[in-house]
């Protein structure tokens, strides 16, 4: 059939793919809000269903060797993380600021010192002690993502306890990012290489750029945004806004901070009043224009998440034992730093909004992976696995541990 | 810097382009606005300065071979697609049935005719028939893209003559279709090879899916939309809705159209009184929600059209000779098939929403570069360059004319 190739649009499969996973993004979601869980655990596993059935049934399409999934989702997390800045303002933030930094603080040492702990007692004897400090180090980074997609499913995102997390998650950047100049720096002279790492320049970088971004660029915003009110155009406010948040995510990721933290940064420095002319022409408000966006593309980030699980490594119980432990450690560390943000519930919603580690500890083991300590991998296959899985059971535990807290507290 | 390399998002480099991408766009859009053109003349133009900026600057990056913006962009048209065909529905549809059939009979045959006969005149003398109707061929497929985006801009696409314009288009897809089988079956058999090509099968097909979506497909949509209405899930009419649209669009596909004729189709199919409770309850309604991911695909699919042109094949004056006098003749054919839906000001409006040729021909072009008659290639280099030249031309000249045709309107 000739024509059927003439006409073929390369673009075909792409469309029918994303069709599916909306479809069985949003089935998922459902599933698990009838069983009490925020819909996003439906999502993560609906992800991991997907790629079972791939491996089980070879024609089914590889959701997580999507490359069109890859760009979409990675995009979703970025305009999530937009959105969620321009439901808070600076001076918002400054008044959590104190606790944020307690939280990030707390919850960098803790599960790292326990997660140190933890790979001291599980690891064979002789094993050398930056393994143990890499595997403490993995379990030190919040991912953000999806404790932003459980409190703007519960309508928190706003709330002290939602800043204090996001805020805390920014520091947590910082931080991860010094731990694993750090601990990459002294696996290089345990190695017998070079000295010790040199931790000023990027904590220099990325205080600098957080610092130009909320000094510079919320003087500088008001005008750029006057500028474009006086285009003739219609539809400029979000794709204005869209590139405005891209450029900070592009240049905070050039100053060595996740992506993320760039586009939050662009959303807390947005203020209404910036953009009130531009919102009243086009009858709607940024955050209602980004709103359908985070809406199609968050959920694909969760799907492809889930489906980047790697089922065979995961289900091995010599892996499942180390995972199971640091995951336990990680959790508490965690939850007990959210007691640097006050006690009861909030200490609670904060400890269990820090709990899921996702890209940012796979980033810390894909670094690790590549790291060689006199001449053998510093990590080993199970190692890893068993590192992966750890990242794993918090991702899941986080929703879920997040989902229970804040219903008891609307019950309350 | 090896840290800068340990944290970088592999997505950062897309972050900027699309940046880039939206803030250049919007620039050219309002230079166009200001000159009394469309703005999305105004966005084609910037893509083809982009490229030049690459030519001449290899630094800069090169949009046109971009995946994500290739992605984006396709993703973009699709979505307008499925734009327009919301706000009009089936029956609306049936009733400039009968005109759009008439100019879309009369677009394909005239413009054929007239490339068949200027090839005749332009081409050296024993160039093969055969060569001289594909040159016309690619005369005949309207590009509906642009037109849809000049009829959202000036508000009349859910005029008469806008619906005219769609409804052609589709019934053009389908010659077009057939027009293609039907002229690479003749270089075939001219070619000395199997018989005459075999027109009743994609036929059948392309037919058969118009058929079934729009029965079948009608009797399902509402209850397959109830069924959502009994999620408990937040924010499901989206996803649902494009998942929808894009499943139609890769099933249209497979059947030989358009991925945008699917898209189309499934606007058409979905009406107000299927998903009216989900509107209710997300207090948006489908339109609304759509709109927002349109002002921001749709640029990069113009502004990849744009950047996609090659400019120093375009500007040799062999191949401007040819390119000026195909494009004339593809204009005039197109305009004349306007009063095939009556007279005076609608006709011109239909003929020049009619005129741009713009990713259909393309493909026809890629066909014909494939094609061998006796062991030459069927289309040298300057005639390709020629014809995209010439495809490039209507594909300017439809909006100006568009916009300059309804502004006459307005203003009677």
């Amino acid at each position: 059939m000739p024509f059927l190739s003439l006409m073929h649009d390369p673009l075909a499969g792409t469309l029918m793919l994303l069709a599916l996973l909306w479809l069985s993004a949003k089935v998922g979601g459902e599933l698990a809000l009838r069983l009490k869980l925020p819909a996003v655990t439906g999502e993560l596993a609906v992800g991991l269903a997907l790629t079972v059935l791939h491996r089980s049934w070879m024609a089914f399409p590889d959701v997580a060797a999507s490359p069109a999934t890859e760009l979409l989702g990675g995009l979703g997390v970025v305009v999530l993380m937009f959105a969620v800045g321009l439901e808070s303002t600076v001076p918002q933030m400054l008044k959590v600021g104190l606790a944020s930094l307690r939280v990030a603080l707390i919850g960098v040492v803790l599960p790292m010192a326990a997660g140190v702990a933890g790979a001291w007692l599980l690891l064979p004897q002789g094993s050398p002690f930056v393994l143990d400090l890499f595997i403490g180090a993995c379990l030190c980074a919040t991912s953000i993502g999806i404790s932003a997609q459980v409190l703007r499913e519960k309508g928190a995102s706003h709330s002290v306890a939602g800043r204090i997390i996001v805020g805390a998650a920014v520091v947590d950047d910082v931080l991860g990012l010094l731990v694993l100049v750090a601990v990459s720096g002294l696996v290089g002279s345990a190695s017998g290489g070079s000295a010790g790492p040199n931790l000023a320049w990027p904590l220099t970088l990325a205080l600098g750029f957080l610092a130009i971004a909320f000094t510079l660029g919320r003087l500088a915003t008001p005008h750029l945004f006057r500028l474009a009110n006086r285009f003739r155009s219609e539809q400029v406010l979000l794709p204005l806004g869209l590139g405005f948040a891209f450029l900070l995510a592009w240049l905070g990721n050039l100053a060595g901070l996740a992506s993320i933290v760039g586009a939050y940064a662009a959303g807390l420095i947005l203020e209404p009043a910036h953009i009130e002319d531009l919102e009243r022409r086009e009858r709607r408000t940024l955050e209602e224009l980004v709103h359908p966006l985070v809406t199609v593309l968050s959920p694909l980030f969760f799907v492809l998440m889930g489906a980047k699980v790697d089922p065979s490594a995961l289900f091995k119980p010599s892996t499942l034992g180390i995972a199971v432990v640091l995951a336990m450690l990680g959790v508490a560390g965690k939850f007990v730093a959210g007691y640097g943000s006050g006690k009861g519930t909030r200490a609670a919603v904060v400890g269990w909004g820090m709990v899921p580690r996702g890209e940012v500890g796979l980033i810390f083991v894909a670094t690790g992976a590549q790291l060689h300590l006199n001449g053998a991998p510093l990590l080993s296959a199970d190692v890893q696995a068993g590192i992966i899985g750890a990242l794993l059971l918090t991702t899941v535990a986080g929703p879920v541990g997040l989902g229970w807290v804040l219903r008891g507290r609307k019950q309350a």
